[in-house]
């Protein structure tokens, strides 16, 4: 998009009462800004959260912002408004977790890599080696953190130590170890996840086995944020695709994969462009 | 929804400008109104055109709607706007035309009576007497207006008396003959036409021998609005069901039926509740 | 199909080995039959079971039966087949349960009269009257047979009395009630229920109230046949629709309805038609 | 799948008759060999054509092989079978040829280093250098053979030169040329192309900017055997997603790009597995 860093994002959730709407475009609209999209939604008119997400341009945004931000705060402390401003130029620094699957990660580099993904890739994080010669090609730095039994505490410390205060999202592209409350509460940045089933089915490990024995005829993919609930998280974005009796488990392991991809790739481009407003354990996605 | 006589719709296209959100909003608040649900989108930021629809909530309507509607009307003038305030209460009158294929009829019918689709029937009409018994128990007029080779204009003077200035909408249910130019003109109603194809894919006739023949994986259907160019108008929905070399061409009909009848009442319902604008020929529809 | 009733199936399942497919194709060969259409599943070519669809033509058929059956026998008792020969033009006898939503009910039954679904309607039954209306035109006998906390007992002796030996199928088209494992022996046919799920997601009651609650982006439905454990039977067939933070529950449930007649109609259709195999908890669907 | 080397498929087509399936069947199991998967069709059991596909373990193929063909051949003179026997572990060699666009080239690649397609791929070969360094990693040789207005018959007979008896397919991984009718005489070989829309809608140039002028609201995908007539040929492979007017051309081609790689990748695996047949300008795919 051209003209990017006069974009701007205004992400706002309230208690719903009347004029919010009228408020918010109004103060815009004076500040000279353009809508050029705008979402929104209300969980119960009476009583309920509205959510709203306004994309507009303001020519001169760097230097108006200050000033806008200050009548945005204004109003947020009448109208009792949770918000926040984003530029559409300023990439999220995201850190890409993977064990020795390759398909997710190098899906997502490789869109990165033509443009699909508006972020900084800092780092790529695995417990493995294996995957270090795929990854160097794109230029971001591979950290083998190799984690045990007993080395998982060090092993998350070195991950901290690697990333805190330094990311703005964390993906798990079939990372497959599970990260302690401690980690989650102390990366301070959200954690995107990818699970290989239609969630809530098949939680826990291996889902297409679990999915061969029940006998599903459709298998699925599940992009959430991880929460200390492991797959309980909110669900941003999920896709099935049709299987049959005659695929054994490996099969439904090589047809997930499409799957998984595909719907990790979307979920993480409605997050890089705020379009995912998280609503309790459920979210909010306008795309 | 309770409380519908204080619903309305406020439907807008205009020219993109700076602002048009906010003073929309601003003269709703000013009204007294809550916005339930907004949607926008422009064709282009600059010099494209841009809608709206805004549905909401004004105590007491009926009273205050002379006022709203000459407060609009001069924002209107100001700013070139084509705009429609509906009633959400106010359930528009709708024809449904079949041939002797009951599929898609009924299944409105059905749908109509469970209370899914806010309209009022005010007849039935096919150039077969063949559904009237199905129709019966709806308790909605059944007109058998015979259609041949010689008689079409005589036909379609018949319906015109039938429904000019009575209906808000015509829909084809599997009507399988072609309106005059002339009948779309005078008709005075927009009408929705479902095509048995993924248009425009096999355009013309019998489009699941067409798609048998060319051996295609997928077969759909199409809703859209007719125009004098035959299958040729803005496209409201569509949707496409797998198929395989397995088929013949009875089957493919019969897949078709379950993808056609949930095409057009997909469709029909957006359309009833003002979700459908159209932009030449194309559409933006707000669901 | 012309000359059904020269059109028969073999159904065959039994330990997988070398020359079952020669063997049986050989004997129908010999007999003068023509094999239409062919279907095998081994679980594993190695100690797995194995599986097989074969329908044959043979011109009359109704004479030449008993001394192919007992070919058929002979055979069988040397490979170790479970076998059954179904004749096309044998309709099966199917009881459709419902409570007082329609639309599973009425789907079905109109989808028969169509000829879409070769079967015997021989009774509704249903624990409400309120659907009598809707039946009565398609010529089936209602049955009206409540039940309530006390009575549970006494109504399936009512049912049972009613259907056991005179039905070869039981559909749960919608119908509330949990059958006793007592009602599911002594039926003496299998029952084919639909769940508004994806099952295993949202087992028991209220699927789509926990689908909202969960947050889900599809939902689904599930038909599957009916065991003493509630939601664990063998699955039939699957499917899902896209949904958005947009729909509450009862939008999720309008959007569901559309999904639960398709995937019951095609697991119905599969059944009449002898396409599916049980397999323990899984089953095989030659389709 | 071990003992790959013991795996052949047979693959037949022929004039519909009485008792094809005993023979091959009988002939198979005569000969020791178990089958592992059959699947049959026939386009009309009265006057229509059969296509048969048998894959089957033989132990010691490779020794009893030609025995096996010889009687087959006997078979085959008696019942007019067009046939061919094909070996399992016998990988066909593949060229890939792309131009400047990397998802559906680098995605058979990828999928190919894993083990998802059983090929040999022989060489790239593109119009144009940019893919190179990408190629490079995977161990292929990469052709670099420009087109221009002019010297098109020389860059084919340079194709030819490189590919002509060394290969048993062409995939065209968005490779943006028309082959002449004379190289698909010369080349020997099957090509399988990628059309970036749901054939027969939008064939031709742009296919994205063609959907989006149309206003569709699902865009598609289709694998096809090239022909002399322009994405004319027997389909293979389609699918679609969902689109709205809020894409613009740029987003479809991105969405489009996920599709495109799915229905390639799964119109080459069902390829290279001998699942495809072709009749006349329409497909049997036994998957």
């Amino acid at each position: 998009m051209k003209g990017d860093e006069d974009v701007a994002r205004l992400i706002v959730s309230c208690p719903d009462r009347h004029g919010i709407v009228a408020t918010l475009s109004g103060l815009l609209a004076e500040a000279g800004a353009n809508i050029i999209n705008s979402d929104q939604h209300s969980t119960d008119p009476e009583g309920g959260r509205f959510f709203l997400r306004m994309e507009f341009h303001l020519a001169g945004l760097a230097g108006r912002r200050p000033a806008l931000e200050e009548r945005l705060a204004a109003v947020a402390a009448e109208l009792d408004l949770d918000w926040r401003l984003t530029l559409a130029a300023a990439r999220k620094r995201v850190a890409l977790f993977a064990s020795h699957l390759d398909h997710c990660l190098l899906d997502l580099l490789w869109r990165w890599r033509r443009g699909e993904l508006a972020m900084d890739v800092v780092s790529v994080v695995s417990n493995h080696p294996d995957l270090e010669p795929e990854v160097r090609p794109f230029g971001v730095p591979y950290h083998h953190v190799p984690i045990s039994a007993g080395t998982k505490a060090e092993a998350e410390a070195r991950e901290l130590e690697l990333l805190a205060g330094r990311v703005d999202l964390v993906v798990l592209a079939r990372y497959m170890q599970v990260l302690s409350r401690d980690f989650l509460h102390r990366i301070g940045a959200p954690v995107l996840n990818i699970h290989h089933s239609f969630l809530p089915a098949f939680a826990g490990g291996n889902p297409y086995a679990q999915a061969h024995e029940r006998g599903v005829k459709l298998i699925g993919a599940t992009a959430h944020y991880a929460t200390e609930e492991l797959d309980e998280g909110p669900i941003v974005e999920q896709d099935v695709s049709r299987v049959s009796h005659r695929q054994d488990r490996e099969e439904l392991a090589r047809i997930g994969r499409d799957i998984e991809r595909v719907v990790l790739a979307r979920a993480l481009r409605w997050h890089l462009e705020d379009r995912v407003l998280v609503d309790g354990n459920r979210t909010i996605v306008f795309y």
